[in-house]
């Protein structure tokens, strides 16, 4: 059956190739580039707000105002969905150096890892052992790594061309090192930031301690990619020298926080969700720009630049602005597990979480007819240089909803700059180009159109039956 | 018989699919990503020298530097054209107003075109008359424009997808805007800066008097975006303020310069010249490391990349660093006049100048043929994100060499970005991504590879024989 649908789909030609399509396309592009909000939205997100990690006075300053944009823009229906969140807080900023003799210290940039605990008040400071990743861990055993801090030091692989490739071969020493290294008897962990350039900045991101219990969790911490160079030489100099840190970090009580939500009521098929979003809550290194600022404008945008466009959809365009992605993901899990319980028909996802970059195209996580009916419309594209049309993993908000039919897609950006800023306290608005944003925006407004347009394949109601 | 090539050539099916190329192309990738130079000479080109105005002593220096590093690159050959250039030099900075009543001024950032006459040594100071483009100067006539300074404000449109349209559909107001407006008896010209952000950077350039006697050539500079904006507003408010300019530029006698040379010699055909290259020249308001730092350094490294990765050519492989393509394009004419009376034979010419952006493809200037040839090869490239296989213009530098069998290609940068940067104080190596560089000297490598390799279809030599 699966393959009939998809030998008609093929056969019944370029349904898309129609006049008003490639028109309604050049429409949007325009009136993102030449009207566009998402840039001045971002700015003030960014600017007057600044980072919001989840639980902290600025994600709710972020929900306050993006409600009130979304207010603005004439939807059918805007609301906040309540969710409990994590709170977890850096403290007072941490502070390391490199002892290679008594007395003799180098200060290094660190920052503490989300989700990990605090040093002693006094700091630690002990012998460290470099590994280059997790698997090093098991060949050095327990005797060489008890009662030392152990140094991650995997740098991410230049060589792969899309760097999220980069990031998924060695983030798991970030994710899950301070958990293994415990296991061993190390006091702390120290690991180099996911960054592929040689910079003066620690790089935030989370980090999970399982099952671990509360009085063997050991400190963890993101040290500089420049720091890492050093802390690496000096210790292939010298492998007895120490390292001392101290952080201030603490899981605090949960917190009442929110996704905030608007629609486009579907003229047609009210009850077929299609749903495209970012993720409100950022680190607080930085300012949260483009991780993930420009996922909410863009998504924003995309409801925007359809009213603006005249197009009147026929299935309910959602545009949800996700709370506690970085730490927790408790926004995506509180929606999904809403919208099971109130049985609601989510047709398509869009995420945008890789940056507010020239968008390339789409990642898709979906039915085979779906993504050969997809296939389809990448002639339209092409007149604004989207190319990449990949199978592949769509966004962390919306993987919760992924069922049989679903389609999930996530934005794809250049991913080149991604990783420089990730994360950093160098993720900041200025690094934000408007016109890169404003194409993200128009390219993921235009495959919900034809999405909301033609249907997805495996459902039994559209314009193309 | 083109046909006729053309359908041999398709029929011959993928020779290019080979195992070794594919190998090859990521060997290349590979070794420019991870053990690449050109971010470390474009790193002293433009900190340690900075910008390279034909004639400059900065120009001078990197033409030094740039033969020293191809000196130490073990080429066959490495030497300096002599080229005769243009001197023209800004002076102490320019100096300008808005004075929207006697002794009311707002100062405004501007810069003088390259090529401009300076204003009398008091500046000069007038009624401001502003149009949306050089077509509306006629509609004006005499009467409205005489004695007073043209102001051209039409903006790069930002609906085009690629900035460089938009970039040529407003650029004669800055090109030819004076020679137009003199012809009219206007003092003096102010141009809106070719930059598709509001910022407050004016935007050098070139610009010609064409055959205007010398004692009727008016001064023209540009004005930031910024500046450009509040002007208009100001003129909206009230038609009758002045505005007030000074600039100090001057042309000198022409000097010495030189083209910088090296080659590998073909170890088959030896006779048949594959060039790749950019200028060396830049403008002197920012370091030129986009414009073109990044295709020098670039050009220089497919030279390395094809030695690094072990690769002997059966064509010479030429690398060329241009002088005075900003302002004269005295070095591209004479090394095209050198190559003639030497009967060189050019088979291919690559440049780079348009920026040291992630890389999306080529454009082709060359038989049908050859484009037919080449299109066969876009495959082996998709790894890397290089979709963009088009006909169009190559650069500058190359067009000399152009005639009916010769192909000429472009490198084709991400362009969203170009123009925040392209001939202002902020071209500058912060601006720069290593990735991006890298990205982009791989592609051009693997191109000059896969042509050396399988030759042009109007030769009657090469591997696909």
């Amino acid at each position: 059956m699966k393959y009939i649908g998809l030998l008609l789909i093929l056969l019944a030609g370029p349904i898309w190739s129609q006049t008003d399509d490639k028109e309604q396309l050049k429409a949007i592009y325009n009136a993102s580039l030449a009207q566009g909000k998402a840039y001045n939205w971002l700015n003030y997100l960014s600017n007057q707000i600044g980072g919001r990690l989840t639980g902290s006075v600025q994600a709710e300053q972020a929900v306050e105002y993006t409600k009130q944009k979304l207010d603005s823009l004439g939807l059918d229906r805007v609301w906040l969905q309540p969710v409990v969140v994590p709170k977890w807080v850096r403290g007072v900023p941490e502070f390391a150096y490199i002892e290679s003799k008594p007395g003799i210290t180098n200060n290094v940039p660190i920052c503490a890892l989300g989700g990990s605990v605090a040093t002693p008040s006094a700091g630690i400071k002990a012998n460290v052992i470099e590994v280059n990743g997790i698997e090093e861990l098991e060949k050095l055993g327990r005797n060489k790594i008890e009662g030392k801090i152990v140094f991650y030091n995997k740098p991410m692989d230049p060589r792969h061309i899309n760097t999220h490739e980069a990031y998924s071969a060695s983030v798991n020493q970030r994710s899950s090192g301070a958990k293994e290294a415990s296991n061993y008897g190390a006091v702390g962990i120290i690991v180099r930031s996911m960054n592929l350039r040689l910079d003066d900045y620690p790089h935030a991101g989370g980090m999970s301690y399982g099952d671990t219990p509360l009085n063997e969790r050991i400190p963890a911490a993101a040290i500089s990619t420049n720091g890492a160079e050093l802390l690496s030489t000096t210790l292939k100099l010298n492998p007895e020298i120490k390292f001392y840190f101290k952080q201030n970090c603490r899981q605090l009580q949960d917190v009442k926080s929110h996704n905030v939500i608007g629609e486009i009521k579907g003229s047609v098929y009210p009850d077929e969700i299609i749903l495209v979003g970012g993720h409100l809550d950022s680190w607080d290194l930085g300012d949260g720009s483009h991780d993930d600022g420009a996922g909410c404008v863009q998504s924003m945008e995309v409801l925007r630049l359809l009213k603006l466009t005249g197009y009147v959809p026929q299935r309910t365009i959602r545009v949800v602005l996700f709370m506690n992605e970085e730490n927790g993901l408790k926004g995506a899990k509180t929606y999904a597990e809403i919208a099971t319980n109130k049985k609601e028909n989510h047709v398509f996802a869009l995420e945008s979480d890789s940056g507010g970059f020239t968008p390339r195209g789409f990642s898709f996580d979906c039915p085979e007819t779906d993504f050969a009916k997809i296939l389809l419309w990448k002639p339209l594209f092409e007149p604004y240089y989207i190319h990449l049309f990949e199978q592949g993993e769509s966004g962390a908000d919306i993987e919760p909803l992924k069922n049989d039919q679903i389609v999930l897609a996530g934005l794809l950006p250049d991913s080149q700059r991604y990783f420089d800023h990730h994360h950093s306290e160098i993720d900041t608005f200025e690094h934000i180009n408007k016109r890169e944003l404003e194409l993200g925006a128009a390219t993921m407004a235009s495959l919900v159109y034809l999405i909301d347009k033609y249907g997805t394949a495996s459902e039994n109601t559209g314009a193309d039956k």
